[in-house]
């Protein structure tokens, strides 16, 4: 059994972590893991150059939820970080004094850093990243190429701003990471840009992870800069498109309000209502007509991605909150349910994941 | 008056530290600082790439001592230094076990490689580095160019080693800081190789700072690797050859022993004596009788510099304990003195510099 999961950061690894252990229980190798391997397939959208040195923010949170080093209480970084190399980089001014690197996290960014130095490329870099410690999964950045996303905003220091008297208000272009964690979200975004997509490739692994998945899993991550920045890859959506596994998401959106992080405002800025249906539709369905679980080879789903259908997912599970939604989606061609979305501990977590495997691999 | 100082690390900050002190008392400014300027030309061959950043070894101790904020006790690094990172490092297996970055130490390495980074060359970097505190001289990198020293040694790792059959025993090239910190020198050095010094420029300032110098000093810095490396970037031999100031050095040797560090094991490499006068010798007299000092723009100093010497040095200080040296090396063309020659603080290093200014700078 292979699983692959595409995913951001924090809510992507509570995810993950739920995925790990449902297939522990549901598939076990009787040796504490499980017969069933789980790929990651690791948005690359929020990575940045920074201080020197190469930040991962994504793939670093799952790298650190699933190791069990991170900091469950602040929500991110490493558990028990100390900051004294930040109050130098202060002096410095170097960095960005209000996004704070930990001092162990600094380890890791050095580390990796100092691998691509070498010529390694991101993917080798990661091998080695997760070699550190046994996660039980196997994490692929959705790229090698630096496709750093920014943001196209009204320039918050042009005077008048958006105001300004005689229209064409000044733009200015942020890289993600400072939109979200500096403005909070809070400028209204014109439009996500991510760079250098003409000639990213997706990562070594990653077509093969989704083309020989039994599952394809996408997590509750932001639909715009985390899943749809892996999505923006050339070659990815086709891949996702084009592979025999069936497709089941997890909504980010309970009953109209984002799970965590700033999500709206991401999916104002591309047109889609905070709404699980919306979401959904935004994926798009697969296929016009809820597909044959389990029916891998048949001649129907080849038939099926052909017929001009561009949507991605066959499944898509809504809050118990947003049951309402359900005949709908289903009208549309989505394998829709409504269960506790919450991931709260990894109880929740593991049956969000296993209702999630329900729904794609549904029993004889 | 403008004094330039050739210099490596510790001992050659710990001569900045005198000369910045001397001339602060023989040419006062009423503010507590000095009229004459002093400009610091420093070794780059101990640089190097690790863990993701780049070091400057030689610099950053001017920097750290002339600043105040160098570790006193342990003569390297900053005070109250903490390996918050370093251990993260050691997990990873990145850098060097048996070579520690510090925290406050990386801060600096992490704002020097984000520097670079954004485009900057070395010689703008070191301005951005010593702007942050009030140094009262001027550092100048010798070199933009990447000149790290490496050093052939028989390789330790290869069975027989030096003593293997057959002749040829196998060589390996080591960055000269793993054969100075993790040998400390113990493996023979058949021969130091620069990098890159083929294209090798001197940065801005360097020629100017030696050709429109009232006198230049050579600390009493490693003459191989450290004054060694300097000199080797084409343009500065030559810019010493030329410039109208007297040039002055200060023997690293006493009594048949280095001062500090290893540097008779560089010596020996390049077959010259651990030895006072040896030394002198090697950087060689610039005129073959005593030179007029004072005499800037005299006939006879112009006609001196075409006749074919290549030596660089006008005066060299000896210790007391190798008095006996100076009639031989006044006959071999040098203005040669024999002084106390411990640095062991602040007072004996400002006299130091004043018997080196007295030298190149005789009285009416």
């Amino acid at each position: 059994m292979r699983i692959t999961v595409l995913a951001g950061g924090v809510g992507g690894a509570r995810f993950v972590r739920g995925v790990r252990e449902e297939v522990r229980r549901r598939f076990p190798d009787g040796a504490g893991g499980s017969e069933a391997s789980v790929d990651v397939v690791v948005n690359t959208g929020d990575d940045l150059w920074l201080a020197g040195v190469r930040l991962w923010p994504d793939f670093d949170s799952l790298l650190y939820a699933l190791a069990g080093v991170n900091d469950t209480e602040r929500g991110w970084g490493r558990a028990g970080e100390t900051e004294r190399v930040a109050a130098e980089l202060r002096e410095w001014g170097v960095g960005w004094p209000w996004f704070t690197l930990g001092d162990l996290d600094l380890g890791t960014h050095l580390a990796r850093t100092a691998w691509l130095r070498e010529g390694l490329a991101p993917a080798q870099v990661a091998e080695r990243l997760q070699a550190r410690w046994p996660l039980g999964v196997r994490l692929l950045p959705a790229t090698d190429a630096e496709v750093d996303t920014h943001v196209l905003v009204d320039d918050p220091d042009a005077p008048g701003g958006a105001d300004a008297p005689g229209g064409g208000a000044p733009t200015r272009e942020l890289h993600f990471q400072e939109w979200w964690t500096r403005y909070r979200a809070t400028l209204p975004a014109r439009e996500f840009r991510q760079r250098n997509l003409g000639t990213a490739r997706p990562a070594p692994g990653v077509v093969e992870a989704i083309a020989d998945a039994d599952v394809v899993l996408v997590a509750p991550s932001n639909p715009v800069v985390s899943i749809g920045t892996i999505l923006a890859i050339p070659g990815i959506r086709e891949a996702l498109a084009a592979t025999d596994a069936p497709v089941v998401g997890v909504s980010p959106i309970i009953g109209g309000a984002v799970v965590r992080g700033m999500a709206d405002a991401c999916l104002s800025a591309i047109g889609v209502q905070t709404d699980a249906a919306a979401v959904a539709r935004h994926y798009g369905a697969r296929h016009s007509e809820a597909r044959h679980y389990g029916a891998r080879s048949d001649a129907t789903g080849a038939a099926d991605t052909t017929d001009g259908a561009r949507g991605l997912l066959d499944g898509w599970l809504v809050a118990e909150e947003d049951a309402a939604e359900v005949d709908g989606l289903r009208a549309d061609g989505f394998a829709a349910r409504a269960v506790p979305l919450w991931m709260r501990d990894l109880e929740t977590s593991a049956a969000l994941a296993g209702a999630a495997l329900d729904l794609a691999l549904p029993g004889p």
